[in-house]
């Protein structure tokens, strides 16, 4: 959670005094109506470890699940028959072709001052080097502004940028566009710090980008603890030498699949409420927590739903994506092919900040709907999901958000999230099933009175 | 510190009322004969990164110092030059012939229920495998006891011990004595869980040991990731089949030495305050916390006392133990080449639980000193230090305390210590330069009080 999304933030008691002008006839009714069964609910969720076995089963059995791989495919046809055996209604894959990245072998060794394979990870959508790879003396910088006073030094080099973690947001830029402020001042590569906000020699991956009007040069991500202690080396003066291999190439687009599923509403069944999360993941680790555990969290809070006979008024769609990660060609194909329905989008609903423990959600719409909102995550008191505050609602629902379909986020302790996020440590083992079962419930509430109460959210007008 | 310790743990308010037999004439008066020279001794060490400096630049020079590689040698040439040109006194390396373990190459990989590699690092000690490695199914047990129970499906598999942390004593036996249990049983490999408390993806190695009784099997460890995703599959029903490739070998035994350097006494020279760390590490990560930062921990506290003019009545030894994680030869070999002077060594203190921020000191040696001891440490009570409880001294300093000898060991906060230890991940990062520098005052001021004061600490009869 943004620290704006935290002072923003509010709790039913804010809610209370701020529901000046109710757009929702009846918004504060609506916890009353429908505590008993949003209880229900909860219980159900809290009873066993499904959703964590299933999570558990997913991850052990196709591994992680970059765009273009087997693996990926291979996790989708399993998905389909499960969401089938569930008895979930018009289950389907929709064709999306997506980047296909593919890694290869690759490695980063330290020559000087001392030989040393280095712990690293090729950047998303990197280019490889070529054979035999490339080495150069080591230019270290912590910022780009760093990059701009040394810019005379940086031609022939490879640019380390050692920038500390501060948040995501802020530090991300260095693995997004390092690799083209480097080669703007005539670097033959771009290495970073690994975007982490703890480290274990775990190197972190993650989506990088070139520009049209700039070469293209290789760029890869060291762990923390080797980026720190390049960056020792060259404060004495040591001459640092680092040889970068990498096959990293970019194939022909390949065929993938949003998955979808729903739970046909019993009134009306053109109104949807979209809740998922993607399935695509980085190709190290489990992807566990980004994102089999917000596919998962989405598709089982359906589940339940249908299982505890709840059908409510509107149709729920679970929609896994594919392609979060580097494209987010999922989320585009889907805004496209459901575009006649679009204005029937009642709510999007996303996962995609790990299943640990929720705090509540983030809001992407209308601030007339903010009321409502609070008013119903009130009904996850119990879990202590019941923060609400305006803000993005994740990167899939972003091209529905875009059109003014009301968006949520799922919020959730996000303490360790970057400890492990795009490294090997993003496994089962970091979730616990009582928090995943509580973030379905979370999930499953939310929905589920949004596709049943009366009226809809008050939608903002498109971006 | 173990939970005994803790719990009989004395504060100086303890000791004071504890006071009903002093040994030592005034040991009450000893705080206030060495507070101002103490203050000073802890001001000066506080007042720059010298000791953090000089860890990371042994470290980022050397890297990892297993016993019989040429980096741990010139790590020991380097430290004895720079010793050397601290002025420090009899600077020498004294010879000890070492085991020379190497790892070679190695992999784990799983080969059902689907092919990946796996995280691993072979014991130190193993033998390897037969080339083309050993494939066979896994076995997962959590205990010994649960191995008995399994006994007869063990004939033929590799044993995996999936055993959860709980305190180092009580889940290192897996490592250490796996092998022989799965052997006892017909099993041709041993994995382990790796003894860690917290994880992201790295194996931790260690010493682990045969039985000249059972056959030798290759052992290795799991990340706890790896180790915990094959015992659900286990647990699944799914059929795991593992491949374990070791090149691992013992070699004849290799030359080293320990490195000592003293400030000798002004009155009593032939009296001796021994106080060190082990130079040698496992041969991953930096060895930094375990255990550069002792090592130079103690180094840096004689230094400091030199540059300060405190030369105390009896000579300060520092010893720099060679071989203590693969057969604790140069612990040995010390109290061997100095059997002479034994009864003039009146401390034997350690650092080997890493340098963070200092809590105290475990103690070993008569309870009759104790209050002494608890007296000097109160002098710590600036750097929160001043914890003192009988318990053991240190591995290198064992051979002495068993002779009698009065033995201290640094304590500290261990909260992260099983994280790093024998792991890529033991670097120079994760030591804070103002704990390092505590850990110097705290070993500089318990050093200098009892090198200098009237008496001795009393001995306690040799084991």
């Amino acid at each position: 959670m943004t620290k704006r999304a935290a002072l923003t933030r509010l709790s039913l008691a804010a809610f209370a005094i701020a529901l000046h002008a109710p757009t929702i006839s009846r918004a504060q009714t609506l916890p009353e109506r429908y505590r008993a069964t949003t209880d229900r609910i909860i219980a159900a969720a809290l009873s066993d470890s499904a959703a964590y076995n299933r999570v558990a089963l997913l991850t052990d059995k196709f591994g992680h699940r970059l765009s273009g791989s087997t693996s990926l495919e291979h996790a989708l046809d399993w998905i389909i028959a499960e969401m089938t055996r569930d008895g979930l209604q018009n289950v389907r894959g929709e064709p999306v072709m997506v980047p296909r990245w593919v890694r290869g072998e690759e490695s980063a060794t330290m020559v000087r001052p001392r030989p040393m394979k280095l712990h690293m990870l090729g950047l998303g959508g990197s280019i490889g080097t070529p054979e035999g790879g490339i080495t150069a003396s080591v230019l270290v910088v912590t910022s780009f502004d760093d990059l701009a006073d040394k810019a005379d030094q940086a031609r022939g080099k490879i640019v380390l940028f050692d920038a500390p973690f501060t948040n995501y947001g802020a530090t991300v830029q260095y693995r997004s566009r390092g690799a083209i402020e480097a080669a703007k001042v005539g670097a033959v590569a771009a290495l970073i710090r690994s975007v982490a906000s703890n480290s274990m020699q775990n190197p972190h991956t993650g989506a990088m980008r070139y520009d049209s009007t700039v070469t293209q040069i290789p760029a890869a991500a060291l762990s923390v603890e080797d980026a720190a202690m390049l960056h020792r080396m060259y404060d004495r003066g040591d001459p640092v030498v680092v040889n970068l291999r990498m096959e990293a190439k970019t194939w022909p687009d390949a065929r993938s699949r949003n998955v979808i599923a729903e739970l046909v509403g019993s009134e009306k069944p053109e109104e949807i409420v979209v809740l998922g999360g993607h399935i695509d993941s980085w190709d190290v680790g489990q992807g566990a927590m980004d994102d089999a555990g917000g596919s998962v969290a989405a598709w089982e809070a359906v589940r339940l739903l249908k299982q505890l006979g709840l059908r409510p008024r509107r149709t729920l769609r679970v929609v896994l994506w594919t392609n979060e990660e580097n494209g987010l060609r999922g989320a585009n194909a889907y805004r496209d092919a459901h575009a006649a329905e679009m204005s029937n989008h009642v709510l999007a609903m996303e996962s995609d900040g790990g299943v640990f423990a929720p705090k509540g959600f983030s809001f992407d719409g209308s601030s007339e709907a903010l009321p409502a909102v609070a008013a119903i995550a009130s009904l996850l008191q119990p879990l202590g999901a019941n923060e609400v505050a305006p803000g993005g609602a994740g990167a899939d629902v972003g091209p529905l958000t875009a059109l003014g379909v009301p968006g949520l986020g799922l919020q959730v302790d996000g303490t360790r999230y970057f400890w492990y996020h795009h490294s090997e440590a993003d496994t089962m083992d970091k979730l616990d099933p009582r928090e995943v079962a509580q973030c379905v419930a979370a999930m499953a509430v939310m929905a589920y009175v949004i596709a049943d109460m009366p009226e809809t959210l008050p939608r903002r007008a498109p971006r």
